[in-house]
Formats: C-alpha cells, sequence, structure tokens
C-alpha cells in the first residue's frame, strides 16, 4: 500500500468506527484494525474524524453573466474546493444556442481541464432543443454527463412545454433533470413595477422574489414530473413551501430530490436590510425564518437530500453596479470552500449528526449523480479523503479563504472544528491551512446514467 | 297584486313548504298561506314546486370564434334560457386589444339589448390591461359590471404577471376575476406532438389536455389568489386535482368559488371515442370518472358553488371543419337550455336535494356576482319564477329545443321532471313547452361590486 | 291574522330582506310587503332586525351532579332562555341505570312540564344498554326524542364497545349520538398526579385536560362514526385538534357535526389563573388561543354547524367547595340567556353576519335535530320570532340576568345589540327587559327522526 | 487473523462492494483487497453476497399462552434463526404481577442461557408499573435491557394513562416502548358479538379486528408520543390507516419507529377463508390487500424501519382447539427461519435493493435498540456473517426447518436465493442446509439506552 492512514474515527452515513484505511494507486483497498504495510506512508489520525471528500454538486466556475465572469476561474474555484474538504465539483456548463450538448461539454472542459485542482464533472445548463438538439441529450449521457438542467426563470429560461419535452427524452436516456424553479414572469412583473415605483436598494430584490414566486414553481415543476413518473432534482430549494411539496411528492413515491445552499441554513431575508445587502444577492434570495426552520427540518427528516453551494462570486466593485437599481447587481454568493467545514460544524455543534452530513455532501450526491467511485469510504472508492479537527476553531476571511473574490458573505463566521487535511484520490492536497495539490490534477469524472425511480 | 300563484311547495336552499307567492310590479310582495286579492291573475301551482328562476353565468352568445360566430345569437340564446327555467344570463363580453373596458361592455349591449328575451348580464374578458386600460376596471364596476374573466389558455390569454396585477385592481375595485384554467404552453406543446405525429382525431382534443393540465393551472391560479388574499372564482373546473386544490383553499379560509358545468356531470372522455366525437369538443374537454365523482362529491359538500353551462354551441358543419385535424374543431357546446331541468333531475333522482339545486343554481350566482334583485324568493326579489312538475318526463332534442343550433350533445337524454312555466319578472315566458316571451323584453342587470372575503 | 311584525329587516341563513310577517295560530302565515289585516294586533319592528327565536341544544337544568344541583330549575332556565331570544331549550335526561329510555324521559318531563317558560326537548343521556335496554332508543325515537348522548369521559361514561353499539342502533332507529369527547382515563390519571403532587388550585382542571384529552378522543369518536358510516354531533367542541379532525371527516363526505359554545369563543385557559378561576371550571375547559381561533375559522367556513351552551350553573358557594381540591369544583357555568346576544354581537362587529349567527342559532340545530317546525321564520313555522336593535347597548350582570344563580362568568361583558321582544308561537314573553311569558306554557316537541346521511 | 472470508460482495444499507473480510476473536478487524494471514481459515466467497446476519427484533419463545407453551424453547427457536441468517434474537420476557423488572428479566434468562444457539436480548413486557416498580423500569436499562412493551389489547394489557405514565419513565431513563396496538374493548365487543350470532369459524377472528381496530389504536399510541414529545416503536403494524398516522408523525419530525412482519407483507385477509385458516391466527391479523401495499409502499420511502417475525408457533393439536371456536385458537405464527431468506428473496426479485434488505433487517434495528456491537460488516462489530447465495432456490416445508413446530403458515412458499453460511461472532453456526453450531453459545447482549430524538 502506498497510504495508510492510522487510528482515525471513520465516518459513514450510518456508522462511526475506528480503523485504518490503506490506500493504493488512489484506491482505498484496506480498511481495519492495525493495518501495517512497511513500504507505505504513514499517517496518524489519532484523534481525528476520517471523512470522504464532499462532492458540490452546484457551482458556477469562470461563469459569464451579466455582463462580466465569476471571480473564481476553474483553477481558484476548485483549489478552494479541495482546502475546504470538497474533492469533486460539479460545474455548470451552459449550452450555447444552436450547440450540441456535447459541444457544450467540451467547450467548457477544455478551460476547466488545465487548471482543475480537483475533480470535476458538469451539469448541462440547457437552453435549447428544438429539432433534433433534443437528441444530443442522449449523446452526452454516453460521454458521461448524464444530468442537465432547466431554468424556469431568466430569459433563457425553458417554457412549460420545453420542460416538459426535457423531461420526457431525460427519461428515456438516463438523465437526471435539475430546475432552478422560480417564477420567471412574477418576477419580471414585480421588478418592473417596483422600479417604476422608485423602489431600487437590494430589499426590493427580495420583495421582487417572494417565497411564492420560488413555492409555486416547485410545485409545478413537480407536477411535471410526476405527470411523466419521472425523477427530478430541485437545486438550491430556498422556501418552506417547496419544502412542503418535496415532502408530499416522496411520501406518495415519486423520485423528487431537493439540494438546499449552507446560505439559506445561516441567513435569512434579513440580511437585505443591511448596508451590504448587494453583496447577499443570489436567486433564489435568502428567505425569511419560517422557510430556514423548514429546511433544517427537512434535513433532518431525509426530506432534503444534498448540500451543494451554488458558488458564483462576484468582486466588490461588481456588486457595486446595483446601488442604485438592484437589477444590475450580478447574482451570486461564495460557498465553494465553506460548504463542508459549515455542515461539520453544525454537527460538531449537535444540531445534526456527522452521518447526517457524510450522508447529505458525500454519499447522497453521488449516488444521485451516478458517482461510481466517489463519496464513501469503502473498497474500491477513490482515495478522497478528509481529515477533520474537532477541536481546531476557525474563523471565515476572506484572508484565509483559497479563492480569487475580494470579499465573501461568510466574513467573520466562527465555526467549531475544521479540516486539518484533504486528499485526492490518494494524494494531500490540502494540510492545514495551506493549498498543496496542483493545477490540473484534477480529472473529469465519467458518471454513469441516472437510474430513474418511478412510482 | 298583479298575480298570485297559489298552492305550491316553495323551495329555498334550506327550506321546502307550501304557501302562494304575490307579485306586484314584477316584484314578490308576498308569501303566505291564502293570500287572496280579487284584483290578481291567479295561478294555480297545486302539486308544483315553485322555484326561482335559474341564474347561467357563464355563456357565449353570438361569439367569434375560430372563424365563425357560435350558433346561438342574443335572441336564440336568453329565449332558450328561459325555457328551460333561466331567466338571467351571463354573457362574456370579450375586450378588443387598446379597448376600454366600459366600451367592451357597450359594444356588446348595443347587440343584445334589442335581442334579450332574460334579463342578462356580463362578464368582461380580459385581454389588454396595459397602460391606463387596468384602470377602466373601475369604471366597468361603477357601470354595474363586477366581474372579469382572464384565460390562461389560448394565445390571447395572459402571463401570470398580468393575471396577478388583475386580481389585484380587482381586489382594491370591487371586481370578481374569473379564471379559465388550463395551461396555455402545454397545451399548444401537446397539440404540436399529436398533430406532428399523424394523431388527428378528436380524441387527441382530450389527449393534449389530460387532467393535469388544468389541475396544474387551477393550483397556479389559486395560488395568485392566495399570494393577494382576494377572491377567485375559477370557471367550468372540471377534473379531481383542481377540486382538492378548492377545497383545501376554501378549507383555509381563502374565498376561492368554484363553477362547473353539467356536460362534465353528465359524459367522462368516453365521448371522444364516439364516431360523433368532434361535437363533444370543448375546452376544457370532459375528464375521466375520476374527475367526475370528484364533482359530484364536491357539489354534495358545498365545495362548488355554481353551476352554469359555458353554453357555445356551434353548428354541424362547422364541428366537421375538423374531421381530420382536431385542432380545427370550433370548441364548445350547447347547454342554456339544459343546466336547471338537468339538475333539477338530478334532486328528483334523489342524487341532491333540491334546496341545494336552488343553492348552487339561483342563490349561489346571484350572492357571489352582486345579483342583489335575483337568486331567491324572498319578499322584494324580481319575481323569476318557475313552475316545476316531477312527473313530467321530458326527452331532449335538438327538435324540442328553443335554440337555433342544429343538433346536440344531450340528444336523447331523457329527464325525470321539467319547468313547466317560466316568469320573468312575473311575466309568464315559458309555458308548457312554448315560448311566450318577447325578444326585447330581457334587462341588463347592473350588479353590486363583489365583496371580498379575506382570509 | 292574530299578529302582524312590520317594518322589520328578515334575516334568514342566506337573505335579508324587508318585510311584514302575519302570524296566526302561533304559526307564520304570511311574509309581505304591506300586510294588513284590521283584526290583527300590529307590532312596528322599523329599524328593528326580526330574527327566528335560537335552538339551545345543549343545557342541563335543574340537574344532580356532584353532590348538589344545578343552579337553575326548569322554570328559571327557560325564563332567562326567553329573555335571551332563545325559544326552543334541549335539557339532557340523565338515564338510570336499568331505566328504560322512554321512562327517562317521562321522569324528567313530569317535572318539566309544569315549568317551562319556552318550548323544550330532550336528549337521553345514555348510562346502560345492556340487554333489552339498547332496543328502547326506539321507542323513544318514536315518541319523538330522536337524540342521544354518550359520555366518554365521566366514570359513568361509556367504553369504546358500547359507544360502537349505540352508533350502530341510532343508525338503524333514526337516532343521532352526541359525543362528550374527552379521555377519562387520562383525566383521571392527571388528576390524581396532580393531587398527589399538591397541585390542587383551578389552574390544575385545566392542566389536568390538556388540548390533546380533547382532541384524541374527538379522533376516536369519529372514528368509530366513520367505522359505521354514520352520522356523529359532537358537543362543545373547544380544541383545535377536534377541530381539524371535524373538517377532515366533512371533507370526506362524512356527516360529522360539531357543536361550540360561546364561552369556548370568548374565553381562553388564561381565565384559569384567575382569582375566581373556579367559577370558569367547566369541562372541557377554555382553551388556549389557538384553539379559540380555530373555532372561529371553523365557525367561518361552516365547519361548526351549531352554538349551544351547555348552561349548568353553581352557586358560589357550590364552586367554592373546590377551592383547596379542584376536583371538587362542580363542573359548569352559566350562558342561556347569553349565547343568541353574544353572537349576534358578533355580527354586529361585523366578525361573522347575522345570516351565519340565524344559520347556527337557529336553522341548523332544527335541521340536525328534527325540530321541523322551528328554525326559520318561513310560512308554516311556529312564530318563534325575536326582535333584535343593533343600537342598543346591553352589559351582562347577574342584576339583569332571568336566571336563579348567583353570580356569572359573563358579569361585566358589554354587548353592542340586543334583543327587544321575544315572541313565542307568537306570544310576547320577553318585553325589553322584563320576563312576560307564563311558567308552564313551554311545549314539549315531538322531534321527527334523524335522517342520517352517508358518506 | 483466525478468518478471512475471500472474494465476496459485500452489502451495506448504503454501499455493495467486493472485498475481503477479516475476523480475529470473534470480531470484524480487516476489510480490504486482498487480505492475507497464513494463520487465518480462509473462506472464499466468489460470487457470493456477504450480509450481517440478522436481528429479529420480536420472538415468543417457550411462551406460555392461552394454556399452553409456544412451540419452539430457546434452542429450537434459536437453532432456527441461525439457520435462517439470524444471529441475534429478542425475546418478550413477561412480567408477573408485582415482579421488578430485572427480576422479570433474570427468571427468563435462567431459562434461555443455557439453551441459546444464538446472541439474544430481552424486551419486557409490561403488566404492572403500581408504586414503585415502575422505577425499576431504570434497573432494566442499567442491566442492558433498555426496551419495554405494553399491549393496548388483551385484558393484562395497560390502560391509556399507565401507557402514558410508561412512557413518561421511558424518556427520563433512556428506555424505548415498543407497542401492540389494538383496541381491547372492541375486540373484545366485536368476539363477543359474534360467538353470540353463531359466528364461530377463524374468519370471524379477523373480522372482529378490522382494519380500523389497529389503525385506532395505533393513531392513539402515537398521541401520546406525540403529547410527551418522546420515541416510540409500532411492533408489527399490519395496517394502512397506521402506516399513515407512522408517516404523518415522522413527517411533523416525531421518532415515531414501525415494525411490521413477513407474514403481513406475504399474506392478506383471504386466508382466513381457507380450511386451514386457523393456522393463521395471529394478532393483529393478516388484513386486506391495500394495507399490504401499503406497508410495501412505507418500507420503499423508509417509514417503515425494521422488519421481525412475532414468531410464536403453536402445534396443531393446539390450533384445532379453536376449530369451533375462534376465541380459542393460541395466537401466533412461525417465521424466524423464514424472514431474512424472504426479504432477501424480494430482493433478488427486484421489488426492494439487497442494501434496503440489511438496512431494515440488520442495521435499523441495531441502532434503534441499542446493539452497539451488531447490524453491520464494520471494523470492530461482531463478526455475525452471512453468505448467500443468489442462485439457490429453496421451497419452504416444515421438513426443512430447524424449529419443532409441526406445520408452518410457509409451506411450499418458494424462494429464489438462500443463505448458504451463518457465521456467529466468527464461528460457522449454520452451513449449507445444517445447524453447526452448539446449544448455549449464544451470549445474552448487554443494550446501550435508547437515544431520545426529540421533535
Amino acid at each position: 500500500m502506498g497510504l495508510i492512514i492510522k487510528n482515525g474515527t471513520i465516518v459513514t452515513p450510518t456508522q462511526t468506527y475506528k480503523a485504518d484505511i490503506g490506500v493504493e494507486n488512489e484506491k482505498i483497498v484496506a480498511i481495519g484494525e492495525n493495518l501495517c504495510d512497511n513500504n507505505a506512508k504513514t499517517v496518524d489520525a489519532s484523534g481525528k474524524l476520517v471523512l470522504p471528500g464532499a462532492i458540490d454538486a452546484h457551482t458556477h466556475l469562470e461563469m459569464p453573466f451579466g455582463g462580466t465572469i465569476s471571480a473564481d476561474d476553474y483553477f481558484a474555484g476548485t483549489r478552494a474546493a479541495v482546502c475546504g474538504g470538497t474533492t469533486t465539483v460539479f460545474d455548470f456548463a451552459l449550452q450555447d444556442f444552436d450547440e450540441s450538448m456535447v459541444d457544450t461539454i467540451k467547450r467548457r472542459d477544455a478551460l476547466c481541464a488545465p487548471k482543475a485542482a480537483s475533480d470535476y464533472a458538469f451539469h448541462i445548463g440547457v437552453k435549447d432543443v428544438h429539432g433534433d438538439l433534443i437528441n444530443t441529450m442522449k449523446d452526452a449521457v454516453d460521454y458521461g454527463v448524464s444530468s442537465f438542467k432547466v431554468f424556469m426563470v431568466y430569459d433563457f429560461g425553458v417554457t412549460d412545454g420545453v420542460f416538459y419535452q426535457v423531461l420526457e427524452k431525460a427519461k428515456s436516456c438516463g438523465a437526471l433533470i435539475g430546475v432552478h424553479a422560480e417564477n420567471n414572469d412574477m418576477v419580471n412583473m414585480l421588478c418592473k413595477k417596483f422600479i417604476s415605483e422608485g423602489k431600487t436598494d437590494a430589499w426590493y430584490h427580495y420583495a421582487s422574489r417572494p417565497e411564492w414566486v420560488e413555492g409555486e414553481a416547485d410545485e409545478r415543476a413537480i407536477q411535471w414530473a410526476k405527470s411523466l413518473n419521472t425523477s427530478l432534482y430541485i437545486v438550491h430549494l430556498a422556501n418552506k413551501q417547496g419544502v412542503e411539496a418535496v415532502t408530499k411528492a416522496k411520501q406518495e413515491g415519486y423520485a423528487i430530490y431537493a439540494e438546499t445552499c449552507p446560505q439559506y441554513l445561516e441567513f435569512t431575508s434579513d440580511v437585505y436590510k443591511r448596508d451590504d445587502a448587494r453583496n447577499f444577492v443570489c436567486s433564489p434570495p435568502m428567505k425569511g425564518k419560517e422557510s430556514q426552520d423548514a429546511l433544517w427540518a427537512a434535513i433532518k427528516r431525509g426530506d432534503i437530500d444534498t448540500i451543494a453551494t451554488d458558488h458564483c462570486p462576484f468582486q466588490q466593485h461588481e456588486k457595486d453596479w446595483g446601488k442604485d437599481d438592484f437589477t444590475k447587481i450580478p447574482n451570486g454568493c461564495a460557498g465553494i470552500e465553506n460548504m463542508y467545514p459549515y455542515m461539520l460544524g453544525k454537527a460538531n455543534d449537535g444540531v445534526i449528526s456527522f452521518n447526517k452530513v457524510v450522508e447529505i455532501c458525500c454519499a447522497n450526491p453521488a449516488s444521485i449523480f451516478g458517482c461510481t467511485s466517489k463519496g464513501s469510504l469503502d473498497i474500491g472508492k477513490d482515495a478522497d479523503i478528509v481529515l477533520y479537527d474537532k477541536d481546531k476553531n476557525f474563523t471565515i476571511s476572506v484572508d484565509n479563504m483559497h479563492s480569487d473574490y475580494d470579499h465573501t458573505i461568510w466574513e467573520g463566521k466562527a465555526i467549531h472544528g475544521y479540516p486539518v487535511q484533504t486528499y485526492l484520490r490518494g494524494h494531500l492536497v490540502y494540510d492545514n491551512g495551506e493549498f498543496v495539490g496542483e493545477k490540473g490534477m484534477g480529472k473529469f469524472i465519467k458518471r454513469a446514467p441516472h437510474r430513474h425511480k418511478t412510482k
């Protein structure tokens, strides 16, 4: 064996136990008491938790948006990821009009491959499925990209009819559809109304996207999935009404998956009353306390399946574009380095269990998105391993983050417990505050088709 | 008194009792035992039920649609109405683009006033509320037209944002919004799909509007009303999912009203397998047996508030346009003369009570739509009175109807019990099979504003 | 005609209109504009509402309980009733062990008949149905007593099995079962516990009957009715969980009726923190604010069918027996004279409509309990009429009540609007503060069998 | 290492992967690729699934009931268990009146310890908690028995008040309460009724326990747990209404656990129409198809937590006692050897996954009941291991079972896939059809206290 991590406490979604882990050829090959191999490098994990690397299934790196490009390029973003214990990053490759799905992947992979410091995968953001383009979805699945996202919001988003057709095609070709659910027409109408009334500050970003703007869209999206008896994955679920719709659908037997993000678990719409409110502008916006409570309750009872970040930071001067008109603020916030430490901190504080964190940050996204070599500490899996110190205190600051952004909504957040080492396929890439990996060492993850569960 | 109807059995929504009714100056002025006035004309109603005239809150007379005009003009339609015991007819005045709401009313009233054989009122079908047009809604309310209808379907229908704005305006100016709830984008997509697959017969009219196409739209419409905490009236509700949504909203305390039509209570989607399937094409289409059962159950427990007809007949040669392409069939069926006899027949058969029929065909539409002089046999109300013979048998045929259409979906339907006389404001207008009223005697009903109930 | 009430505004459950009412031989014989009969006595009701007399379907007069007898005998109680606009009173005739149902009625009627100042009816409180006694239920129905009450609480109450048998028998013989739903075993256990812990003040009456003690029993009672697909009437419903169970059952199509009482609408469990808390001790006790809100909402949406009082006053010295042990406080409060003025006052204040009050205080109890001659102002009904002055102010005090009790929980309650005259079958019995009727003039109401509605 | 099981496919609740397992001192000490130790005995598991031994949390061995003793004594029952892949058996130790909880355990353990062929644990069946007896619950928890069962049925069962007190005590002392939920009074009433009507055959065992007899009791039991915000475990859940109540409670955040049994998943109430109907008599009885479907759906969506057997066989001549009176049939059926093969067979047939079977037959009962050394194939756990051949066909017959009963309801049931070896703490105890263990080798499992999750 090349590496033995000794004496740590291994956490799986259902078990917590002491054992050594042996790694060879980037894979986990042994778990046991007193593993020994004189040729192996040995790491002492006494007193540490030994966790699988996290999977962040929702990021926007190097993404053109609102006249600029998101602040983290593929290197900065994936570097930050591994420094926060996240070893696999999903990026959204947004289709161009008239572009085949595989071309979309290749176009973005050409940018990503030379820079990636973590392993990575793509979802395709669907814009255009007219004519034969819809059939290129299958090509993408064959290529190893078995998930697509549709937008019910933004003017490039899809109509209900197109959404339905995409769902139908996905069911037949082994793809899972993710959806950004907000009612576009309502958002546009309310934005226009507020601007015409001279209500231009960042609070009106929230006011123009009230809870039901997301809730109604969640219900409608779930309706289409039910109509086709197919799976659906709701990204960045942030509101109570939507949580209730997900719960009801699951209870009826439908495979409706839900993702939420740390920002919705930590902040409420109160942030939009702050002086730096524009920095918190993202879509959907943070919601009220009732919604936040509903999200935590759903995590506890298993109705939220995954945590991801929607990482999409912009620089301060870009956020400032919307000082006098909230519609001009580029939407998005940082998070890629914060997700796993934040959720693990919640476990360390007793809010949820460490097993639950491993379930929703590692095992579930791996299983839902077909990352067969990722997501758990079991024999044969990639040796993506995080050592976690329950006693280490950490305060988030733009200064100790490994991204390229110049501010963060998480500034000043104190976290109890923190990752001390991250291994990517057995290679040490993060060591106690320092990035020690290499640009370009991340690999594209060819994923299995999605296995649809029907009612 | 000018008229005394003696010895009949009066039916109200809550009581059934024997008494005489005295009429003077077109109004009910006395109810009692042994009323007598030597100057009065006396009608013996022994053995008969004495009922208020019905209100049909949903008709399309003389309406341009699909390249033709519906078969009944304002005279033929209202003549047929009174021959079926319906003394007040609501017609839809469809706004033109850039036309003020009051202009819409005046334009249609100019056609209707000289022809009406029953009293009548208008809803305005909203197409255009840009700029100041939305403010002309208040003018219409002042004019006595306190209800508007929006279409979620058809390409002239409204977007969600416009729907919301119309609801908001209606709440502030005393108007009630009715909605035709079907998802336009889904219907278009499915129609296009079926046509492209060569599936062109009338069955695909139903298949392109599956139950959830209406159900989702019902839920969405109710969502907007809830968001504004305002009233909403769902026209021609035909599906189970929508019924459940109405029930839930009522239970939560919202003033969501629902109307259904006799055709949904009598027929199921099986009719679209018949040779004459195209004659049954209307929107929404008849639904499955589960939906029909849900409608009846909702009537019984009070979750359906009104019955109306959506009367919109076309001639056979017009229906035949769609022989080889279901999208070319003009949408609509006859019903204006059948509603009250059909529902009373159901009471006579023991399915529901006569009190219930009077409630949903007379008292409720009067109350919901502000017809303060209509809808019940009480002192001070218009003397719109129907004498009903529980023992008279009747079989519907195009030959014994009083419309101008050349066929009817109700052909051959046997009904037990039938109206024998109809009085419009004290004037006999229907007598045992014969229309005995006059063209133009019907009056425009100036209605009170809608009283919004909030949660 | 013997009496004409002129120029008043008549209120029915669905209509409000101006008309005169003519009375002859104790019945309403005419309703109309400008009724005249030179032989008739004429009463001018200008500016007044003309209402049906109320029906109080839940009282305990002259009732032995807890070692004493409730403070109002049949005369005092019914005198107070008519002075509050209630013209029909239901009393509970509690069966003795081994006594036939008809014997129970006769035993109590012998006490009541010579004293009654209002019309009256009986429910039978069931204790013993062993052997053939259960068959005497049918005899009672034939006698005109078509309702029975079972107690799930109190040690003389029934087991689940007996409850089921009584429901089954009632379904077959045209009787309606009312139920006092609280879990006896839980109440006993909690009382014993609190007393053993030295917690003896009146607050612990509430604490030993927490919301779910009633809620669970409501759900269980409804379960048995559903199991038999039969009707059930829940008396004095006071808690939110029970309201939800009733709503759900109605929605499913079951004929589950619910009654609540003014004390639950006016007071909350906070009264048990007062110095005079023991005066408010009744079972079920007043509940929390959430339950009160749920009751009002249920009234508004039609899920509470009737209002009654559970009138069962005790004198102050009797209430004081429980000063040091809440289990020794006789259970019950006054209300018979307050119900109708209280509910009408709520209408006058705009909380609900006058139509709704007439529905739940008059029409519904008449219909549910088979009082065919009562409950509405229609031709042929008993002339039980109340004139109501919307402008009269009234403050409740033991001094202006017409009962025999020496204190009241309603002391000091100000009410806007008050009855000024009550007619019992056309006879004036209450006139502006004074009882002007006669002891013994009240008649036993022979009721029709209950018409069971099944799902 | 003492034992290495090589080349098998390991199944956990969330993963399936190939690896070797190493055992030393009765524990699992290594999992890995190519484990080798020349001193170890090696077993080749190529082509086999490697599973944790199952836990049967519900059996009645050597139990006095209905005038006899259940057919399997502690040896026969546990021998049969290991031959079906079940390595830990929970037996019910039924308390005597006036007996302390620890005395109950010791009394039964004295019988069990010398005979047990599998590991075992006890639940205590509670009969008497008067006075200080309730405090002996804590002693039992300290002794390693952290679960108790109350009966809502049978005449020795508990009242609601006692049930509540037991739940309250359990919450405070780290115990989990299981409940047999059927309404005793209803069962008694219906039995008496049927017998009095001469309806005596085994069908009336089912008829006297209709679906709602169990459903109502489930709802009531859950109510008490909610009232105390504490955990509850419902044993042998068999009806749809109960499933819905469990789902609702879980969704609200309560820790309500549910167990069902293979007989409810395989048979419906139709068995009570068979000639040998009495052999299927158990309580609760098999229910209708709707309930069976609801159970499977609940397993799939995670609302059923565990599978157990309620193993309690009687000999044919004992079952025959009730030939002419269904109330005389001893209640209970065989199952201890069938559970794991049956559930695994369902996985092999594609109904559920093998991971799900391992979750509900092994991991969940271990976790819920505090068996910290059992339930999964992880480092440090007891080496309770089953090798499973997916291709082996097996037909259940009394002849190939390892119990002492003389008939089985499972006779003739064909199962695809079957266990071929069972290891108890590393010792081979079952080998391809033969019991190869030893009487008395089973150990008492000292369990951890239950960790209550509150809402």
